[in-house]
C-alpha cells in the first residue's frame, strides 16, 4: 500500500540525496535542529505542538512492499538503494521542548541526532508535523488570552486544509487552551471534549423555526443549543422564550442558543434581554461566526453577553499568517559543526540548548547556547528517543495543555497581549558567537 | 479502527441532527449545494476541484464496527440511532461542474439530493474536501498566467497544513498547470510528474562545495540539479562550470542550478553569465524561495533567466487568502425550494444549473437559474453520480488539467491578470428570483 502519511509522503530530493548518500557510503552522524527564523509579524511568541505525532512518525518509520516496488519501477533509484531502503528505521536520537512550551525565534524545538540517511529522510513531514501544529496552537493561545474565563470550541473541520488539518487544529487548540472541538474524530482519538449545536439546514428542513426547535430539544434534552440566526434573530429568541416554558414543563432545559450572524454584540445583548426577560437568565449565548483573537478581544471589550464563542476557519488556516519561516537544518555531522550561510538564511552551528531565565514566576529571558555549555536557567529541550524509542511515554494531552496554560500566565504581561510588544530577549551565549566564528573560517578554508 | 478520513470526520452536530432526525423519522429527499459566497478581494475567477475526492468518499460512506461501538459508549445516542447508523450508506444523487471548470461567486459546484441524514452527515467532508482544493487551484492558476511558459514545481509539503494538504496542493496545483511537484506520494498516487534537486544540508555534509556537486551528479547523472547558494552563489557557479568540464569527459551533464535566496533576479543574471561564459549555456536556472504569482509576474517583467521555478508554501496555504467563503446548503427538502436568510448570508433557493454563453471560443456570462430552466448557453453541472454510485468513470487527472488550460484560455482577458477586474458577468435568471420571492413569503407565513 501506497500511504498518504508514510515513508513516501517526503520530497523527491530527500530520495535522491538518499541515493547519494548511499552511493558515497555517507551515513555518518547527523544533528538537524527544526527552529523557526523570525516570528510572523505582529507575535509575540510561539506555542511548541506537535511533537506526539513526530514521535509516533519516527517510531513507524519504514518503506511498506508496495512503496519499495514505487521505488524500485520509478527508473531513479539503483538496485542496491532500494535494498537498503527496505530496511531502514530510525535509530536516532530526538531532544525536544515539550509540547505547550513557549518559544521564540532561533530557538530549536526539536533535535534529532541520527545517521545522516533516516535524519535527512525524515525532514519534510517533521516539518510538515511541527510547523502546522505549532502554528495554530500560538494563534488559539492568542484567542484563549483574548476571551479569558470564556468557552472557545474549534469549529473549523470544514474549512481545514484537509482532514488532517482539521483534526490536527483540534488538538492543537486544545493543547493552548480551547475547551473542545466539533471534530467528532478528534474526540474518538484523543479524547477531546466535544460541543455542536445545530444548523441553519435543520431549522430550514422544519415547517416552522419552533417545530425545528421542539424536535431537536426533546431529541437531545440534555445538549440543547438552538440556532437562532436563520430567519430572524430576535423573533427566534422570542420563540425559544414560548418554547422553554412549554419544555419546563416536560423537564427539559434549553442551555443555549447561538448566533452565527450580523453584529454578534448588538444581537447578543438583544437576546440576552428577552431571555432574561422571559424568565429564563439561565438559558446562554453562544457566537460564531468568522471569529479571531480580534474579534474576541472586541466583543468582550465590549462587554457583549457572551458566554461561549465558536471559532472556526480564521485559527485552524491562522489566517493572518498561514505558515511559520521555519527550517530544519543540518547543524553537525560526524562530530563537526555546520553553518548555512545563505543571504538571509544563516543559521546558527552545532547542537544547541535553550536555558530561560525565571525571575520570581515568570519568564526574564532566554540564551541559545551550545549543547555542551552550562548555563544558569532551564534547559528546554529535554531527552525524548533514544535508539529509535521514546525513552518513557510523552506527556498526555492534558497534561501538555496545562504546561501550555502555565507556560502562558508566566510570559511578561505585554507579550500576552495582541498587539506587538518588545520581543522577549533571546541572547546569543558567548560559545556559540565563538563557534559561528570558528565554523566561517573553516568554511572560508576549504569550502571549494 | 476509528479512521481519520472516515465517517467520523465529521461535526458533531451533524451527528445530533441526524440524531433528531431519526427519532422524528424525517429521512425526505433533500437537495444541498456547494457554492463560494464572494471571490476572495483581488481575486477574478475560482478553479473547481476536488470532486474526485468527494465521489471517492461518498461511495465509501459508512460507519466501521470502531465507530458504531465509539458512538454508543459517547453517551449522546440512542441504541435505535446507532443501529440505524450501521447500516448507513449513500443512496443519493450528485451533480457537479467537472474538475478544472472556472467558476464564480454564488455558483453551485456541486449539488447533492440524497435522503436528508446521509446529505447531511456528508456535509463537512464535502466542504472539506471541495474548498480546499479548489482554493489551491484557483491560487496555482494565478502563478501559471502570471508565468507563461515556465516550468513551475510544487515544492510545498512541508509547509502544507499536514499531510492530506500537501498531497491535495500536489494534485490541485498539477490539475492548475503546474509541471509537477516535489511530493514523492502524490506522484506514486496520482501519477503527478515528479521533480527534485538537492538540499543545503547536502552541501553542508560534505567538506567542499565542489565534493558534494560531484557526489551528486555522479549519483543522479540525468537528474543534475545543483544548489548553489549554501555559501556564495556566483563562486559556486564558477564550482559548477569547472566541474561541468570534468563531467562532461564522463557523458555527464549538469541539468540546471537551483539559486534559493537573495535576489533572484540579480543572482540569476549573473550565474547565467557565468554558465554561458563557461561554455555551458545549455544549464538551466532553477529560483525557489517565497514565490506566489506575484513575485513570479515581477521575476518574468525583469526578463530574469530563470527557466523554472519551484513554488511552496504561499501557493499551498494561498497565504494572502487562505480560505473561501463558501457554504453547502440546504435548497429543498421533500420538493420545496429552501432559503437561508441570515444577514450577509442569504442563499437563492432551490436545486440550480448554472449556464455558460460562448462568443467566439471565450466566455462570455453565466445566468443562475432553476434547475428546471432551459436557458441558453453551456450548463456547467452534469450528472456524476446516481443511487450512490458514479455513472461513469470520472475525468483522469490529466483530462481535468486539460480542461483547467482550456478553461482559463477562454476567460476575457483583463480577468486573466492579476490584478482586480470587473467581475465577470453572472445574471440571476428570472425564475430565480420568482422562486426566491415565492419562498420569501412562505417564510413570512409559516415560520412561526
Amino acid at each position: 500500500m501506497i500511504r498518504r502519511d508514510g515513508a513516501l509522503l517526503t520530497d523527491l530530493y530527500q530520495l535522491t540525496m538518499l541515493q547519494a548518500y548511499h552511493d558515497r557510503g555517507m551515513n555518518g552522524e547527523a544533528v538537524f535542529e527544526f527552529f523557526v527564523r523570525a516570528l510572523p509579524a505582529g507575535r509575540n511568541f510561539l506555542l511548541a505542538a506537535g511533537l506526539e505525532q513526530v514521535v509516533e512518525y519516527l517510531e513507524a518509520l519504514a518503506f511498506t512492499p508496495e512503496e519499495l516496488e514505487w521505488l524500485a519501477g520509478c527508473g531513479r533509484f539503483g538496485r542496491g538503494f532500494v535494498e537498503a531502503a527496505a530496511g531502514l528505521r530510525f535509530t536516532g536520537e530526538v531532544d525536544a521542548m515539550p509540547e505547550g512550551t513557549v518559544f521564540f525565534a532561533d530557538e530549536p524545538i526539536l533535535r534529532v541526532r541520527a545517521p545522516l540517511m533516516e535524519a535527512q529522510l525524515a525532514e519534510t513531514r517533521i516539518i510538515n508535523l511541527l510547523q502546522y501544529q505549532s502554528l495554530i496552537a500560538s494563534k488559539a493561545a492568542r484567542c484563549v488570552l483574548a476571551a479569558p474565563g470564556r468557552l472557545l470550541v474549534d469549529f473549523g473541520l470544514r474549512r481545514a486544509h484537509g482532514a488532517e488539518a482539521g483534526l490536527l487544529a483540534a488538538r492543537a487548540s486544545y493543547l493552548a487552551g480551547f475547551g473542545g472541538t466539533s471534530a467528532v474524530a478528534a474526540g474518538a482519538l484523543w479524547g477531546i471534549p466535544l460541543y455542536g449545536t445545530m444548523a441553519h439546514s435543520f431549522v430550514q428542513a422544519h415547517e416552522t423555526e419552533t417545530a425545528a426547535f421542539e424536535d431537536f430539544a426533546r431529541s437531545q434534552p440534555r445538549n440543547c443549543v438552538l440556532l437562532i440566526d436563520t430567519y430572524d434573530t430576535e423573533a427566534a429568541a422570542a420563540r425559544v422564550v414560548a418554547l422553554a416554558r412549554r419544555l419546563r414543563e416536560d423537564g427539559i432545559a434549553v442551555a443555549a442558543v447561538r448566533i452565527d450572524s450580523g453584529d454578534l454584540a448588538a444581537h447578543a445583548r438583544k437576546v440576552r434581554a428577552i431571555l432574561d426577560a422571559g424568565g429564563f437568565p439561565g438559558i446562554r449565548v453562544f457566537a460564531s461566526g468568522n471569529l479571531d483573537e480580534y474579534r474576541l478581544r472586541e466583543l468582550v471589550a465590549a462587554g457583549a453577553p457572551i458566554e461561549g464563542f465558536g471559532v472556526g476557519t480564521r485559527m485552524n488556516t491562522s489566517a493572518d499568517h498561514p505558515y511559520l519561516d521555519c527550517a530544519y537544518k543540518l547543524q553537525e555531522y560526524r562530530g563537526q559543526p555546520r553553518r548555512k550561510r545563505s543571504e538571509g538564511k544563516a543559521t546558527w552551528p552545532g547542537a544547541k540548548q535553550v536555558y530561560r531565565a525565571v525571575e520570581g514566576a515568570g519568564f526574564a529571558g532566554d540564551v541559545l547556547a551550545c549543547a555542551g555549555e552550562v548555563r544558569e536557567g532551564e534547559p528546554l529541550l529535554a531527552p525524548v528517543m533514544r535508539a529509535g524509542r521514546r525513552i518513557s511515554p510523552l506527556p498526555m494531552l492534558e497534561q501538555a495543555r496545562e504546561r501550555a496554560a502555565d507556560q502562558l500566565a508566566r510570559l511578561p504581561e505585554a507579550l500576552r497581549l495582541l498587539d506587538p510588544a518588545l520581543p522577549y530577549p533571546v541572547r546569543v551565549s558567548e560559545g556559540l558567537h565563538a563557534l559561528a566564528a570558528h565554523v566561517d573560517e573553516r568554511i572560508a578554508r576549504t569550502r571549494d
